[in-house]
């Protein structure tokens, strides 16, 4: 028999990196550091928080997941517009010296559909994307039953697909999904038709009920047409049929997904809506920790 | 040693059959029968041509592309446009029965991506999107060295996708890649621009040389424009470095390819136009009878 498999996850945000022990794929530890967006500084959090879970045992592997493209090899972060301390800095080096164990570095969509592969919804569709909808729109494949990172590993990126609109996206390009479909544009539309701010959770309370407000429910029907052409596209492409939804735009899925299968229905050609399955994704927030621990 | 393979490949067009015996990879004999839009007299129009060309012997496995879609098991023909005839008929059975071998029916954007893989530029590119340019856009995805069907067998539909524009495609969407990149769609807006009907080549000619037309420039560069946006959702999504273009529209490439790299630097976020290889496809017209062989 093979020794039990002890493997660190860490899930690595804008301000805090969340921090899991996976024994034979169950998080029996977890722990949240703040990142101080320092080299040193976040390598030191990171390191204590291991040392302190591990209490003396050695992990066999860590993986990290963060909002950012890396290397082909996993190493080198080469894009983190929030994390850009760490852009082409020898970090997966550092920690590797410290903890004595391979280090790994994904970007954290991609992770978070590993994570679903292996220990969420991977074990009844073995082909799959998962769209997160955040401050931004990420994506990660999972084709086969295995994460697919593509020949230049920056596959998923969900958010930059083209879809039928002219807004300007933060990435500086016109029509892709995240401009209309993030949960943060999806606030700013809320906003714009209500007059006033408006957070996520409260625009979708607007718009379930009994009553619910026209305006609000004109935001989700715009956000979840532009859904169904992204989700067209991967149909089209890759034939895939089921998709899973995360991120804090999730809990609007029951609002987005019939706009989005009507438009599946009419572009996905030869395939009809019943054809699709659309899913909150199940892993919430240990989706990121249980993932990077599989990398 | 293991017996040499002997395998047929069909490439089954609108009017005519191109057939071709395969030996060990190589395509040996050819030939070419009328395609007469009826069962019995298909399958008996085929099965003639094989058994002319086997001279007594047998296949080890026969291969049929065709314009359409086919069932996950690749058995039966679910649409195809133009050979209405063949949808959901005993096709795949009427021809093993007479031939006494197995036969598998494919996609032929699929197939020409297979045989690609096979016996052309897949010796050096394991990942790729072959895009056939002709009346209609089709495609076949290559990932890993084999032909992606999807897990309901209809992927590449390349020509669907959504790029920006508010066209009607012949599919009844608004928006799509083939209504403004096909060979046909590329003729149609040289019409429209020239004032006359103008053939792809002669457009090609146009555009080309030392003092070249505008109108028909502008045509090339507005396909080559969406084709770089199509592109750039294939590259978003899988990472795809490499794309080969091929069918009828073929020899625009070189006039679309600088308008589709100038997209494609700006639309795949974190990558450039340097990073993408797009190539002619280098089988021609043997590509369909070559990768159907390979089913």
């Amino acid at each position: 028999m093979s020794s039990p498999s002890l493997r660190v996850g860490v899930d690595l945000g804008g301000t805090s990196a969340k921090i899991g022990l996976v024994r034979d794929g169950e998080l029996v530890r977890r722990a949240q550091v703040p990142n101080p967006h320092d080299l040193e500084a976040c390598v030191a959090s990171i390191v204590g928080a291991v040392e302190t879970m591990m209490e003396g045992q050695s992990p066999d592997a860590v993986g990290v997941g963060l909002p950012g493209v890396t290397d082909d090899a996993q190493r080198v972060i080469l894009s983190a517009p929030n994390l850009s301390f760490l852009e082409h800095q020898e970090f997966a080096f550092a920690l590797e010296r410290r903890l004595g164990v391979p280090v790994k570095l994904e970007n954290d969509a991609n992770v978070a559909a590993l994570g679903e592969a292996r220990f969420g919804t991977g074990a009844h569709y073995p082909n799959f994307l998962l769209a997160t909808l955040g401050t931004g729109v990420g994506g990660g494949l999972v084709l086969n039953g295995e994460l697919w990172r593509g020949p230049g590993g920056m596959a998923g990126e969900f958010g930059h697909v083209t879809v039928g609109h002219t807004l300007v996206c933060g990435c500086g390009s016109v029509g892709c999904l995240e401009a209309v479909a993030s949960a943060r544009a999806m606030e700013r539309a809320g906003e714009e038709a209500i007059g006033r701010s408006v957070a996520l959770p409260e625009l979708i309370g607007l718009a379930s009920g009994a009553r619910p407000d026209p305006r609000a429910l004109a935001v989700f029907e715009r956000a979840g047409r532009h859904f169904g052409e992204a989700l067209a596209n991967v149909a089209l492409l890759l034939d895939l049929r089921v998709f899973l939804v995360g991120g804090g735009g999730a809990p609007a899925l029951k609002l987005l997904e019939p706009h989005a299968l009507a438009v599946l229905d009419r572009r996905a050609f030869g395939r009809h809506a019943a054809d699709f399955t659309l899913l909150p994704a199940r892993l919430g927030n240990d989706a990121g920790v249980l993932g990077a621990a599989m990398l």
